[in-house]
């Protein structure tokens, strides 16, 4: 059985989130939340759907896999404005036949990365339905000092361009557990990769580490010109960057941090990294007179000198050879597409 | 064609949604929205999800209704502790055959009653599905004098009980509506109901008015000690109010604002008023002391005497002929049944 009652799967939820935190005045339990935002800060607010069969499946995706990145997608946006995250309201759709054990391990999901990351939940809304999917839609509130959040404008021809961690490891890892290629500790692989490899790309995919701590260091250093998470894919992504900027970028294809080229079999880590999505990881501009001021990596997350922000419109791929190609902003689309996973 | 890509659909929606509010610093369109809080109010936040087939039917619901009773439930929890309602964001999940002339009366719907009371949409998220369910959740941000926010737990044996305007329209509009009997002006109607009780019923339950300026003057004079809002049915809501404070009620049968008896046909007008849901009017408890502060009316909608808080627990109803009879706490409880609409 789910739960007997509203009152009963409140008072489950209320054990687990005890009511305190700096800035909450109240939290889960009536009818609304209550918050004192802190002096100087700006609030920062988003809100992500994670629709089973579009964002996960439930025969691919354990239960603390899609409790983690559904908290992960909305603190992703947060890290990409530079703000520090505190609190989430999560809205539940859950189907009768759900049991408690996978209702519980949804909520411990996304409990490790709240955690992890000082975020307190205060709230939500539930509904059971008759044999609907499963749906969550999280509500991440952060803080940010007035006038240092990061927006998608403010590149300027000239500016840095840079890109946290690796990309295209989360859609590795979701080729491989589409394969049905899970992790067998220590047994040969059919493909070569090293274990650790393949335990990297599932780790990515199924609990990516939203950058917040890269976010707020170059928020607080006011080091970013504009800033952007890569979720529906990098070229898309940036192409969104550029575009609220009114620019174009050249990408520099030998610094892009790829995938290992051993695990890439169906695409090439080039299109892995182009297009895969769901990397979490952060895109920035730097101005010209500030790229000495980058540091290699934030909070032990690398930081890559990928390219360079120019005039006109456009993405384009500097090759190795030195030609410039021109990339289609791809990647993912809701309007475009009905199948994500 | 619904949008030809999410760009097109923000341009849309940007269009609709001046980036433009007191305290707002970045809207729509960015990775989250920025807010400035007013220096000495709390924030009070809430989210609402509002299911197809469990909220609403897309076969007796205008999408006009959907759209203003998704961001209704929001805005009466607001109410319900005294905030005044700034800002919302709506997380949509449509099938890619919506049209968009559907969801364009759905935002038509959401933003009268935003503009009528004041808020401004600076956000969401949007998913297209196959197949699945219209989806919508919807986050409201209020404010309030620090420490003057009404909650659930406070009310004291002795306090006056109170409900706004009238109990049961919101369930005898959707009868009309299922029952397929639509306002036909002028025409005599079956069940001898004047027609503008009828429109008033329908009205109540596609465009329900939240009661955000009773909850704000409420909470501006503290002169609740309690309040809640009726969403799932007065009984259920009136006892999460009682069990919070720890205190039970007698509602006097006599001073109930029911709806006109020769309209309810398969449930009597108490039995609407107990247990119907959706009526979005708030309950709320005055100390003893200042019962004689409280005015009949808050901006046109009257205020109702209707019982007192007491010692024990539970809820009795004191009948014409003086017996108290024990109520249950019905209404809708989403982990009991699986069909709301």
């Amino acid at each position: 059985m789910l739960f007997r009652d509203e009152a009963e799967f409140v008072h489950w939820l209320r054990q687990r989130w005890p009511d305190r935190a700096p800035g909450l005045k109240l939290g889960i339990g009536d009818d609304a939340a209550i918050v004192k935002p802190a002096r100087d800060c700006d609030l920062v607010l988003t809100t992500d759907l994670s629709l089973e069969d579009v964002h996960f499946r439930r025969d691919l995706h354990p239960a603390r896999s899609i409790g983690h990145r559904a908290l992960a997608r909305a603190l992703s946006d947060l890290a990409a404005m530079g703000a520090r995250p505190r609190f989430a309201l999560l809205s539940l759709s859950i189907p009768r036949t759900t049991r408690r054990t996978w209702i519980s391990a949804l909520y411990d999901g996304l409990g490790r990365l709240a955690k992890g990351q000082g975020v307190t939940l205060i709230g939500g809304d539930t509904a059971v339905t008759a044999s609907g999917p499963v749906m969550a839609d999280v509500v991440a509130i952060g803080e940010v000092r007035h006038g240092l959040a990061l927006r998608r404008q403010g590149a300027h021809p000239g500016d840095g361009l840079y890109v946290s961690g690796r990309l295209g490891l989360s859609a590795l890892g979701l080729a491989f557990l589409r394969s049905g290629k899970r992790l067998s500790t220590g047994a040969p692989s059919a493909d070569n990769l090293p274990a650790h490899d393949r335990r990297a790309a599932l780790q990515a995919h199924l609990y990516p580490e939203p950058r917040c701590r890269v976010g707020m260091a170059l928020a607080r250093r006011a080091l970013a010109s504009a800033a952007i998470d890569v979720s529906d894919g990098f070229a898309r992504d940036l192409g969104r960057l550029c575009d609220a900027s009114g620019c174009g970028a050249t990408i520099w294809e030998d610094c892009l941090p790829l995938v290992n080229a051993k695990a890439a079999r169906d695409a090439t880590p080039l299109e892995l990294a182009l297009y895969g999505g769901e990397d979490y990881e952060l895109i920035f501009t730097v101005p010209r007179t500030r790229l000495s001021q980058v540091p290699r990596a934030i909070g032990g997350v690398a930081l890559h000198r990928i390219g360079e922000i120019r005039r006109g419109r456009g993405l384009a791929l500097l090759g190795r050879g030195g030609e410039a190609i021109p990339i289609e902003a791809g990647g993912y689309d809701h309007f475009r597409r009905s199948d994500r996973i």
